[in-house]
């Protein structure tokens, strides 16, 4: 079963709609880029490397919606857009990551027609999106060893194929498990405040047919203290130079208890969420969320009116406690600023 | 303010309803004993000393319903309701603690008419609910002084007022901290499935106006990795001859990440929540509860249908992990075994 979370489309950008999951299955088009900028903000599409596909289409969908310009300043309007995308979310790598991409093309088609540059554009855009899909089958091989037959694997958040072009990160490598006819069973971790893992692990891994148990957040201590528990596996939206890991809030703690229960910790994700501009996690900026994430579910209030909030959406791991990071150039072991630099010099790993 | 969860008026069991807060603030009226199991068992009442308090008051209104009986078959009748009261929820000590309590005045009353064992009956259910809040005051005094102005706390589920008879345990040591004018900030953990930190810590806090924040149970640990935390302290469903301590699932995952972290981790709860008929926490049975809970929230499904869910209400903290437990009877520390063995021989703790 293919999900398709977002392609080009009659020059628009189609992404299945995130916040309607797993109740209704509808797509919703964004035909310019501030459309484009409003799905990335209210999660209508989400995960880092979706996030990074979707900057890169709203790039093109911006090109292709400018009237006609004289050449410079043409490129300097992308430009602005691409600042404009770029504030979109913060913490993310890929998205600043797609966007060098896009501007990289901006900046080298000077000398050709706009027209030719729109399709240069929505081309590499189109590009990203397809490679994105590669590279997590990529991943998947690559880490789909490190399950074997029975294994009980809890995941956080969603790492899927909806978090991605298509496939996913974590996920990915629980299906390319599967594909190879390991029989799993993943622990779901539903992930407060917005339930990416109750809405849409559950709905990814019920199509794919992988036995799954939901749970709340608070369950996961507990169930490793049953020995319920084989190992962990969550994707990433940023890694420092050092292997320490920005991802959604509750990463953080599952890691920790994780290695008081000696279970290994996995990260699957993309070479492009690695910043090596970061020596540490600590510099890595966190988004904090609007407080009716917290204190509302969809409509319904749960906490008193006036109930202050603090809405991270994302923690850090440090490296140390992360048993590997799994990438499509091969798996990344400890000490990570030496296999990450490794990588970043086109050495592959395995 | 002082908040009444529970009291008896006549001849009936007034309960706040506490599946309405904080939204709307009602009281629910028990006629028969069989109204305060549902009332326990769909959480209109909840909290460990809570529920022992409805237990007690349950077998009065049993008591009083009953028709006028040969002085055996009454007391047979009763010995029946204790039974089916102590199946409406497994977990809590409290609950069969306040039905021995119960039972001991139905055995002495033999002599007495059924009128007279009634009266004796609601009066020991009234005394079970008065001394509950005396206990707790009490937890109170002998805590408070563990916290220091400027203090940020984190608490997890309710063991408020409306965990007890009134003014609490966990939160009745943050309320006698605050009386004593000390300044003290509070994290509450919303505690998914049910939301007691969201709902109904919330609620008192913001009634004592004591300052909270309320966070998702994921984003505890990141919280401590930032030196936001200074203390912990949550109640107990039931305590272990060894101080392992059942409490509302989630806790177990605190207490881990507060001994990383270098965090006192407390306990509060009244003596009658201690089992020494159990030598481990092993053995204290864990209720799971429907799957709705973590699959919806309220009436709005969050999950796809034919979602598989586990959802224990509570689990299991290790002794270890505790840095002290406050009683009524003073502050017990390791090894627990002793200092719990002790209170049951009547001395005194600090």
């Amino acid at each position: 079963m293919m999900i398709k979370t977002i392609f080009w489309k009659n020059n628009s950008v189609v992404l299945i709609d995130q916040n309607a999951l797993p109740l209704v299955e509808r797509h919703v088009l964004c035909k310019s880029y501030k459309e484009v900028i409003s799905a990335i903000k209210n999660l209508t599409v989400r995960g880092a490397p979706a996030i990074g596909v979707a900057a890169a289409m709203g790039v093109a969908l911006g090109a292709l919606r400018l009237p006609p310009l004289p050449p410079e300043k043409f490129r300097k309007q992308l430009l602005a857009i691409c600042e404009e995308i770029a504030k979109s979310r913060p913490t993310a790598r890929n998205l600043f990551w797609a966007l060098e991409r896009m501007k990289k093309v901006i900046n080298h088609s000077r000398q050709t027609s706009q027209r030719d540059s729109v399709k240069e554009l929505i081309k590499e855009a189109i590009h990203i999106c397809s490679e994105d899909i590669e590279i997590n089958r990529q991943i998947g091989k690559n880490g789909g060893f490190l399950f074997t037959n029975g294994d009980n694997i809890l995941t956080h958040c969603n790492a899927g194929a909806l978090a991605t072009a298509g496939y996913g990160t974590a996920l990915g490598v629980i299906r390319a498990a599967g594909e190879k006819g390991k029989k799993l069973h993943v622990y779901v971790d539903e992930t407060r405040p917005v339930l990416q893992g109750a809405r849409l692990t559950t709905w990814e891994l019920k199509k794919e047919k992988i036995p799954f148990t939901l749970i709340t957040d608070n369950m996961a201590g507990f169930l490793m203290s049953q020995g319920k528990i084989d190992k962990i596996i969550v994707g990433a939206d940023r890694i420092a130079a050092n292997g320490d890991t920005a991802n959604k809030i509750g990463t953080y703690s599952l890691a920790v208890l994780a290695q008081v229960h000696h279970i290994p910790f996995y990260i699957a994700a993309p070479v492009s969420t690695i910043d090596t501009s970061l020596k540490t996690g600590i510099s890595i900026p966190i988004e904090e969320r609007k407080s009716d994430e917290v204190t509302h579910f969809k409509k319904v209030r749960s906490a008193p009116t006036g109930t202050k909030v603090y809405n991270p959406a994302f923690d850090i791991t440090p490296a140390k406690f992360i048993t590997a990071i799994i990438t499509e150039k091969g798996i990344l072991r400890k000490p990570y600023s030496i296999s990450i630099s490794r990588i970043h010099k086109g050495e592959k790993h395995s």
